[in-house]
């Protein structure tokens, strides 16, 4: 990942947390995804009366850039913390989003999870889910 | 809804098809939906080797828009078939989708189920959730 | 259903809510479905810090009974309200359960809203979800 | 966890397979989970013709056990493979799965993967869900 993508995705990671919709958790967390090609799509957690039916920030960003065509990632960065306010800790993605990145993810694939600019934790999908449910046995 | 914004999101669905990420099924679905500002977006089932972790069209374009700052729609469309081959069918939105849709539109939101551009069912959001898991009791 | 399987599965929901795992939304649901053997199951709603990782009441109950072996129903109750206190309105189910409900019931499948063993409402599957997801277009 | 206890968890996982729901994937799963009081819940896989409503066999069992009146887990056992076959492989748990782990279970929460009764891989949850999403910015 080139140092100037991976500086955008980080701010737009904080930037995307405005967009959260949660009127349930007041918890807004906000990602970042830069595709192969280069182009990098935003999402937001999504929350629904029904708790389960609402999705989160990694997941919204993922799921747009794959309904726009792409299906390879080189990075992405999630942050997230109470609404309105600057994050206070670095935010894990939940078992959900790690789910689905190891559907279009390699191993290897960075994730940055951002307090802010300065304070950033850079993870391998490999750290997070390292032992991936996956289909030898189903081919 | 405008004519030609109708027109324009029932192509957009059926175009949106062949983006859909669909190795397990096989059935692809796309989906268009027009926020209250005139602007569209679109989705597509988006699947995962662990089942429940996957995406239906129709969610993937509201919470695509909903990441992009919208929170008011006015209509969606939704085509679905065999991967490869048009639709044979009119193919319903799943009770997930109805929920989401219950969370930011109207009982009056029109649910364009499209098989092609010449054959359109058109439903409210009322005709396939009649009654809705509200928050009365909450407040 | 008999009268007094109905009545039995009426009272077990509103009992089942007091197991709810609900420290997110304090908002308590309890289900219990009749088995077309005669067994019931119940189920409470089940939340998780990573809100989408949760289960509704309704589709606890009927997993539970499938688990156990089971595939046809006659039919389920459901009661709803803020914890510890009684419910105060119907509590209707949310779509996602509606949608388990269609793999596995008939469209007269009876769903009972209950407020209290006095005020209950009675719906068929088909009066929530009139137009379900099919597999026409699959075969 | 009792040897006893142990073997017996492996032997129910392995069984609960065969009551597995799934006619979309082929793909069967057991999960057996055994309580803080010493008490099992199995569970399997539960799919539905909407993908996303599915439920996995570990979130059956534990879920099963939550409505019980469960909140404290000494263990699990998984095992996977096609439908009306010995497992070939061992199955590991989707990352949903994990998480709904993280809820209730300690880092520490033995997970065993069983390819058969001779041929058992032990994890911890921590093992599998190093970084969880947790609480600690919402307090």
């Amino acid at each position: 990942m080139e140092t100037s993508k991976r500086t955008e995705i980080i701010e737009l990671a904080i930037r995307a947390r405005e967009r959260a919709y949660v009127p349930y958790s007041n918890f807004s967390v906000g990602a970042a995804v830069l595709t192969a090609e280069g182009e990098i799509f935003t999402g937001c957690n999504i929350e629904n009366l029904s708790y389960p039916a609402g999705l989160c920030a990694e997941r919204t960003a993922i799921f747009s850039a794959v309904a726009a065509g792409h299906r390879k990632f080189q990075g992405i960065a999630v942050s997230g913390g109470m609404k309105g306010e600057a994050a206070k800790d670095f935010c894990m993605p939940c078992g959900m989003c790690l789910q689905v990145m190891s559907e279009f993810c390699e191993p290897s694939f960075p994730v940055l999870i951002v307090k802010n600019e300065q304070e950033v934790q850079e993870y391998q999908l490999r750290d997070l889910l390292p032992h991936m449910f996956d289909s030898l046995d189903k081919g």
